[in-house]
């Protein structure tokens, strides 16, 4: 039986005294971890939960959140990270959803979770992760792994769920994936592409551990004994001191990420000759930008990322060997790469029916990575599992070489003049503008087209683009009825805390400041 | 939810007119392979066959042999493969056991399975694989693949069973080991050994497919994209033969298929510079051996698996860039390697307390891939599976840097004199005599010591030793008391389907032609 725990106690065992977990300075070998997740699980028990209950947990990335998705599984308690950017509107119903029978905070977190356990009945125990005084009515982290006895033995696994992850909630309410430690587990041991056990690797996680790109690392990396060095949050000049001062190996980042580090003013005063290793994902980086990261960090493998919450984490993967700048090999660079050994992948229309190569249809899969379901959703569940496959609602098409290539999100598609137009490929042609930093396109409501394309940008520093200029430049990339007809330039666009551009709030900024033309 | 169906369904998916099982002559397509196993599945379910149900099988290696190990899966009925080498004395206690539905056999064991049909009542048809006309009484296997709807869907897997392996039995009765889709599934993922999935590779299974280390092979190959060439049993001729007409890229041999390969009269004939890889298992081959294979395949790549029917295949690998055969690290050829990455491996004194490294103790393990257990016997099981720990009963240690080494079976150590004897010990230092081609040591009975080292050899061609010149060699390199007391020299030694040392038969014949002195 497939059980999370056991990938733990392995790693504890076989390399007891190498480092595994650092946090503010603060390093735990595999041993030390394995033995607070043991402790976890027993003071968890003393509190009263039990097998089935939900532990909800709202907080920035720290040591404690990792230990949270482990110890509670040894008592068959699911962890159920939210996402600490949610208002108090937001969170209610997923906390309504999950009726979780305790709820973890750290600091920043302590007045939103008294509102919020006045408003969620289930909640019984407050838990305070925090530095400092314990606030009052919160039991402290600490003495909870104090309280109990060690807990060993894990009876769970399979099929058994192992979390329950809200998914971004883009559109509609948020839905519960619901993951099974098997699911998580054939994700993580997917990750033998680091090839040899034990060599030495070492990465920085600061991508927010409520999103499923990081918590499938926690899994991934304590498989491989890869050392995890856990930041809050993604800040550009933490993340280079600390590559520095630990000698890392690996990073994941997002084109936003990159970016923000390479352009950063300090950059050149920090020695990241260690890196071997970077990890993107989210979204195929612009060309300029892998050039650029290829230039600053030669002998650095680039491996892309594609994945979902529901998949447990990778879908498809591009690895170092497949990023060509040039040559007819280069056009792999805009794909998101071959589907996992063990995922079945297939484009298909709105029929089910596989399309064939270089059409556009829906990405489907279907693999033991495949979520058990939305929680307390059996139609949304319907909708997207059928026959075990699993509808991502994503579009793309595969090339004559079995590379996957997204087109767009299957209802972020703009049709404009009865012409389905993909906001990637837009964005794209934007995307070589040197003036242009960051960018997004949204269809924007128009009586004439049905919709038009919108384009919103940040700009480079220093640098500046018209919109008559910015348009004459797509039209040497695009068809004319994909260009952009308006465009905004704003400050900076907003990013979800997986470092995703938010396309909705984009929409929503710019419905509320227009009227439809 | 981990399905082996799905394996053969991805890979017929991605890579459908690639090579993937050739018999006899004739390759089959992954596709037509997919097809066949779902024809086989309807075709089982026209017969009556249903979840939950068994299906024996008395087979030499064929294609159908590959169809029946996925075919049956479908419809949640389990395969039951059977040793062919086995009278109808031990087979029978096996069909009381596993009571299948039905009886698989192929032309040579026609007559046996009318003999097992009437002593096992649960069989109700009988299917014939054989070439030539269907005899009276059996129903043919291609028409049960015409004759029912191809199925599709399987929806088992996880840990719903998916074989029965009857144990070698050496001793006591036989066991009969159940290993779930998950088992197989994560042992056969493991084998990211071969990185690149889908480039090309090629291997050739000649060891019988009732074992699991032909068995496993299915699902890791199928997993790869391996092209398997399947013959009948093994045979020298045969396999470089093969190897020289499909360009095959990869072998598994243990030491005696090396040796007759190396010997065979017309290995000069053949070109195999096809080969790039060559696994061996069941036992660390002799350094000699491995230094005239190195000399014999310059750039083909040696791995060593270690495993068990009840671990669902691998337990310890010991991969090319380990193979030195000189310098400090020429010791870990004696290993079996690391464990593999999802198991924890432990050595353990009586006690079941961990030992120290270098000191002996039993190789206990737990993971994902350990047997559900035996059937029908729980209390075998309960001796083995200890708090999910795996008992091997294989005796052994760990170095400092975690390989592990085989002293001996725990049951075959032989106690002399109140002094412990591994007798791989033994026959280690007897193998470096370079006039011994094959050597077993026993423990034979005796009214002083207890027990006496009893040597069996056989000779290379032209050379001989005499009992005091071979013992007087051992003495060089083991303590006195280690060193063979008698000797016997015989033509060639027995070995199991599996191609192992058969030391019961030996300790039998021994028995029988002296009496104890």
């Amino acid at each position: 039986m497939m059980k999370l725990p056991q990938i733990l106690q392995r790693v504890a065992h076989e390399f007891p005294n190498r480092a595994g977990i650092t946090f503010e300075g603060k390093t735990r070998t595999w041993s030390d971890v394995l033995q607070r997740c043991e402790q976890l699980a027993g003071g968890l028990r003393e509190l009263g939960l039990k097998e089935g209950d939900r532990l909800a947990i709202l907080s920035h990335n720290s040591s404690a959140m990792a230990e949270l998705f482990y110890g509670p599984l040894w008592l068959g308690v699911v962890p159920v990270p939210l996402n600490w950017r949610w208002t108090k509107v937001e969170l209610t119903p997923c906390l309504g959803d999950c009726e979780p029978a305790a709820l973890v905070v750290d600091a920043e977190n302590v007045e939103i979770a008294r509102e919020l356990v006045r408003l969620c009945s289930s909640i019984q125990t407050l838990i305070y992760v925090g530095d400092g005084d314990v606030p009052n009515g919160f039991v402290d982290y600490e003495a909870v792994l104090r309280s109990g006895e060690r807990i060993s033995d894990c009876p769970f696994g399979g099929d058994d769920l192992a979390a329950i992850v809200y998914t971004g909630g883009t559109t509609g309410r948020s839905k519960g994936v619901m993951l099974s430690h098997s699911n998580l587990y054939v994700n993580a041991m997917n990750h033998l592409e680091f090839d040899a056990v034990g060599v030495g690797y070492s990465i920085i996680l600061s991508g927010p551990m409520f999103h499923i790109s990081a918590i499938c690392r926690l899994y991934i990396h304590t498989f491989m004994d890869v050392h995890m060095l856990i930041l809050p949050q993604f800040d550009a000049l933490d993340l280079m001191e600390n590559v520095q001062k630990y000698q890392v190996t690996s990073l994941i980042l997002i084109s936003a990420m990159a970016a923000l580090l390479l352009d950063h003013p300090r950059y050149s005063e920090f020695d990241l000759s260690s890196l071997r290793k970077i990890n993107y994902g989210a979204a195929p980086m612009p060309p300029s930008l892998i050039k650029r990261l290829q230039n600053a960090f030669p002998g650095v493998g680039f491996f892309h990322g594609y994945g979902a919450t529901e998949a447990s984490g990778v879908i498809s993967t591009l690895p170092a060997q497949d990023h060509h700048l040039e040559g007819a090999a280069a056009k792999r660079l805009r794909s998101v790469g071959k589907p996992a050994p063990y995922i079945e992948l297939r484009i298909v229309d709105d029929k089910g029916e596989e399309v064939a190569p270089d059409v556009v249809g829906e990405i489907v899969i279907r693999g033991p990575n495949v979520m058990l379901g939305y929680r307390n959703m059996p139609e949304e569940t319907a909708k997207v599992l059928r026959k075990g496959w699993y509808h991502t609602g994503d579009a793309g098409y595969r090339d004559e070489d079995n590379y996957v290539y997204l087109v767009d999100r299957m209802k972020d598609m703009i049709i404009s003049g009865g012409e389905n137009i993909y906001s990637v490929e837009v964005e794209r042609a934007i995307d070589l503008h040197p003036a242009v930093r960051q960018c997004a396109v949204i269809g924007r409501p128009d009586e004439k087209w049905g919709e038009v394309v919108h384009a919103v940008i940040s700009l480079e520093p220093g640098l500046t683009v018209t919109e008559e200029e910015l348009i004459a430049h797509c039209h040497e990339y695009i068809a004319g009825y994909k260009c952009p007809k308006v465009l905004s330039i704003w400050d900076a666009l907003p990013l979800s805390g997986a470092g995703k551009l938010q396309k909705n709030e984009i929409r929503d900024r710019i419905n509320a400041q227009e009227k439809p033309r």
